[in-house]
């Protein structure tokens, strides 16, 4: 299969590369290095199934131009569209950044896909479409639908789009909800923030909000395979599905803790107030996850366990042996 | 109290723009005349408290333009944001127009309400949000949200705007999930294109589909009763009520038969084949309206008392005596 992959050089994207590549595929990675790195991409550059384009996806014109150029050489079977905004405080300041990053390049996809006959696409959704659902635990069918972040309005714009589009031209399409996510190569996250306060004052971390705020977490390896075993076995015409732990999820406090403990274990913990670490921060939620264990797949790592093994990688990468 | 009405021109604009005239606010409205007339203004042109300005909501130079100036000159207090496509086949055909006319028109929308503080949206959302849910009635907590049309995604993805930015600026929001609506004057819609069929070919009137679509109605004096009724009672801080009729609907066989009754009494009706009008269109559905019960509102008419009405009011309109 020829597979493109919208933000390659990001987390999700550089590590579903290197899997695809794994499993025989040939693999189209796009990205313009807004919050990817050309570093990211170390793992799977040198193989002979993948190439890279940098470019915009939010440019029309640019992306019809490079999709254009890549499906005359060897025919697209499928797209995964992971390119978003990942930094949702940011989109919280301005709503342009995720009117452009996290929905335009999803209707931009959309119309070359549409332009070019490609009919598979799986895409990265997210746990924000929920909005703040309280105490609920979040199945696929829970509604209503009413983010509180811009990031979370324009992945809900995202799934209706490719839900209009599946009723038109797509002939399957996969929207997978994602929980937080961890691992390396990390760009952005909590994690990565707690160490870079701690590279700059290794005595003192200070904390958003009041450290209560509570959260599930999945590693990006088991994401993959989550998503990979949705793929193989999901039959209807348009799938979704919470990818994740059904546990409670960790507290930014233990967060907090175990990243003291593994990159600077004398430093003082110093929270702020509120239960939110910014405007649109939903303070916790709680996945189902029957729909994906009825179809065969459950995470092997609680949320503990998987924010452990992240903070171990990503202490590695930012040089702590 | 001054509150800009965008879509003013249109049927439900201009008649929401009598009501809010008549109430005693001062009203400023806002149209393209891409669907809406001018023509269409002409029961509200002439009064003292009305202004009108013409401009293209997804142009948001020229939007920030004129809504700064009105801004100045009178403080606005609420904006009713009733503007969008109207034509959901044409967004079928091409998505350009939803995203255009039904979401940008409401992204700019928050973005020029947040510059000017602006604290109060009321909007025309849809029952399209809900897609195909089959036979059941569709409550507001209804999920999930999967659109089937281009016109339902770009209602879903303006929610979702909508939804977030009341989480960070907005201190009332009010979603008005939209059945069909009749009335005059009309600019679109079944009654009005099956009269200008019979107008075209007096013996014989051609219908999309086997005639079995199946769909509620809401006359449009109706629904600014009960637009203005949840305005005035319903005290959360993000409000989305259905407004309609919870009536299982009438079907398109039906209307078919009333319209010709009334315009052309000896022509022969046509059926297609197929339970759906065109690509997007969803073939029943069937409202809940506990909710806005519950607040104390429901309306007079059924869905075939509204039709009834409606295409003597179109039938007049189009010259039929």
């Amino acid at each position: 299969m020829v597979i493109v992959v919208t933000g390659a050089a990001g987390l999700i994207g550089v590590n579903l590369v290197g899997r695809l590549l794994a499993d025989g595929h040939r693999v189209i990675g796009l990205d313009n290095f807004c919050r990817g790195t050309p570093e990211n991409l170390v793992t799977v550059a040198g193989h002979p199934e993948f190439s890279f384009e940098k470019v915009d996806l939010d440019n029309l014109a640019a992306y019809r131009e490079v999709i254009t150029r890549v499906h005359a050489d060897t025919t697209i079977d499928e797209v995964w569209h992971m390119a978003a905004n990942s930094d949702i405080p940011a989109g919280v300041d301005d709503p342009a950044v995720d009117l452009r990053d996290t929905f335009m390049t999803t209707y931009n996809t959309l119309v070359l896909m549409s332009e070019l006959d490609i009919e598979i696409l799986a895409f990265a959704s997210s746990s924000a479409v929920y909005g703040d659902l309280g105490d609920r635990a979040l199945q696929e069918d829970s509604g209503p639908l009413l983010p509180i972040s811009n990031y979370g309005a324009m992945k809900l714009a995202s799934e209706a789009a490719i839900s209009a589009a599946a009723e038109s031209f797509l002939k399957k399409a996969y929207l997978f909800r994602f929980p937080n996510v961890i691992g390396v190569p990390a760009t952005h996250g909590v994690v990565l923030d707690f160490v870079h306060k701690l590279q700059a004052t290794p005595e003192q971390l200070d904390v958003l909000g009041n450290g209560t705020q509570q959260k599930s977490y999945l590693h990006v390896d088991e994401l993959i395979d989550g998503m990979l075993f949705i793929r193989k076995h999901a039959e209807a015409h348009l799938n979704y599905y919470n990818i994740g732990t059904d546990d409670v999820g960790i507290t930014v406090r233990r967060i907090a803790e175990q990243v003291v403990n593994r990159v600077s274990p004398s430093a003082q913990l110093c929270f702020g107030t509120g239960d939110r670490g910014w405007v649109g921060d939903v303070p916790k939620f709680h996945y189902s996850i029957a729909k994906l264990e009825q179809l065969g797949w459950r995470p092997q790592l609680s949320s503990d366990e998987a924010m452990q093994k992240a903070i171990d990688e990503i202490a590695r990468q930012e040089g702590f042996t």
